[in-house]
């Protein structure tokens, strides 16, 4: 009877050592497979999804001749076209007409202005026009006096409400979903994602963490100026209408030194605003990534490319071969575009 | 017989299965021991090291009232005189002033300058004469033209080779021991801790990870501007002397919002360049922690406040206690100042 219970003792704690030594092991096992097969799924297989993973692979595998330590894995996207659409016209610049059309009976001055009358009886040519600086002016002068917090109130309430003109989808789900593996599969080898934009940083700030898992402090992107001082009692961050940084073309190298203050490893675009960007990144020693995304799919996206008024792509596509950029073809390389909607 | 060797591996498997539940056990055990009593080391025990473990407690329990997600824990220290010296003068102007006696020759029209003039012949009465626009000029002026790799070697460079006219140490290794427990401490309690320093962005950047582990894209600091352009065959970002952007007093909560784009729960400073930064952070609603190092110690370190040129702090004294800031009395709180010399 003695011996009996001893040999269940030992089947039971045999079981349970088992069980313990299963239970470590499973969880490592997962986290491998999860590594190397699970990510990039809505990417299709092929040249471009290969030539991804081998590059992380090379720079994350210890011993590789490429491998890069972790605190040097930095990864900057573009975001306008790149991380999320930028057709028929910059999402910024359809929240900008929005607020302008809602504001506009508390500012009289605006009915002067030529860029605030476009804004206003929605004449995207007359928009357009004005060209970028046209543009900033417009999101500039009509953001001037708010607060932080109005800011954000207001670009959170626009997303809630607002619909894009073709899908009908919130603008914070007109985002990629093979990008949003993409940035998982890099975040989970310990690269350090960051969206370095030409759209405004604070207007990016609202939403990203949300969309992307991308914290604010790892958002650059252009930016008019701001104050501390009294209002209504508090101190507080106030836009004032001056321009502070232009985070586009070459201003992109100088957004990456003066925010992140390290180089990166993988630079991912989709128009020539972005080729210093890839440039600046490619151009060092060392293996790099620069990749660009070239919208291909006039069926479920857009097709646009050296023509195209927003998100020119010319230099990218001439030159970028021959630096040994990747060119991912949307129509080609993603089986799915979007998330699956919140709504649905 | 058979018996036996049953028994035999009922012993040895519940030895192993209750080492291998140790060992789980264990790792888990050590890791709350040492989130509750093993950080801090350096800090007496008192109602100042208290009244940091309670907040840190409050903020981040579960079901506490005062409980914050850990994607707001944001804490934002002040560098020259909160993580290390900075007497008997600013460690970047000993770095500037080394610079430009250094590249003096190289540079005969500094000579006709009274800043670099006080500079060569090490007149600190003339360098201080000229408040803190002098030294900006000074360090604007002297690193004009630098590439981000140049300016990185010449600061590494300097590092390696000088020492503190007080105490003998490299400069790097002037940093206060009870305050990398303190970012120690946060971190393990998944606050994110940021550097947000009068001084120079990009002179920080190039030690502070190795000392404080605080990556180059958590440093905010002052700056001048940058340009990417061609040199010698290759892109660069080079340094131009004009200035970018002022990280004091004012700035600081501006630069914060700027870099960081969320409103902190802990902000720690010396100086009255850190009142700002302070009242933007404690006067939100909710639980906030402001925390002022007082330089109290001429025996270990330096004694020093409001009638001192460098770090004065007079307003956060008089005004700190009334908006519930925890003063930290450096000879009383803090049993150990230095951390222990790699040199010996």
């Amino acid at each position: 009877m003695k011996n009996y219970h001893i040999n269940l003792l030992a089947i039971l704690s045999l079981f349970v050592f088992i069980f313990s030594c299963q239970f470590t092991t499973n969880t490592k096992d997962s986290e491998t497979i999860i590594l190397e097969y699970n990510f990039l799924e809505s990417w299709n297989e092929g040249a471009t999804k290969t030539s991804i993973q081998d590059f992380v692979k090379r720079t994350t595998t210890e011993n590789s001749a490429d491998f890069i330590p972790e605190k040097d894995r930095i990864a900057v996207f573009d975001n306008d076209g790149t991380l999320w659409g930028e057709q028929p016209y910059y999402f910024q610049l359809a929240y900008a007409i929005d607020f302008v059309k809602k504001e506009a009976p508390n500012h009289p001055e605006w009915s002067k202005d030529p860029i605030f009358q476009a804004a206003i009886v929605g004449d995207m040519k007359g928009l357009m026009g004005g060209g970028e600086k046209g543009l900033i002016e417009l999101v500039m002068k009509s953001h001037a006096g708010m607060t932080e917090d109005q800011f954000e109130a207001a670009v959170r309430n626009w997303l809630s409400t607002s619909r894009h003109p073709d899908t009908g989808r919130p603008y914070d789900e007109m985002i990629f979903q093979p990008m949003l593996e993409l940035l998982d599969f890099l975040r989970a080898h310990d690269y350090k994602v960051f969206i370095v934009s030409g759209g405004g940083i604070d207007f990016l700030r609202v939403w990203a963490e949300e969309a992307y898992g991308i914290p604010p402090y790892h958002v650059v992107g252009s930016s008019i100026k701001a104050t501390y001082q009294e209002l209504n009692g508090k101190m507080e961050i106030v836009k004032i209408p001056e321009l502070n940084f232009i985070d586009d073309k070459s201003g992109k190298p100088v957004g990456i030194h003066q925010h992140i203050g390290k180089k990166p490893i993988i630079a991912v675009g989709n128009s020539d605003g972005d080729f210093e960007m890839l440039e600046y990144t490619t151009q060092l020693p060392g293996l790099r990534l620069g990749l660009l995304i070239h919208h291909t799919d006039s069926v479920r996206e857009y097709a646009y490319d050296s023509l195209s008024h927003i998100g020119r792509l010319r230099i990218g596509l001439t030159e970028g071969p021959s630096r040994g950029w990747v060119v991912v073809d949307m129509a080609k390389d993603w089986n799915t575009i979007y998330p699956i909607s919140k709504d649905q």
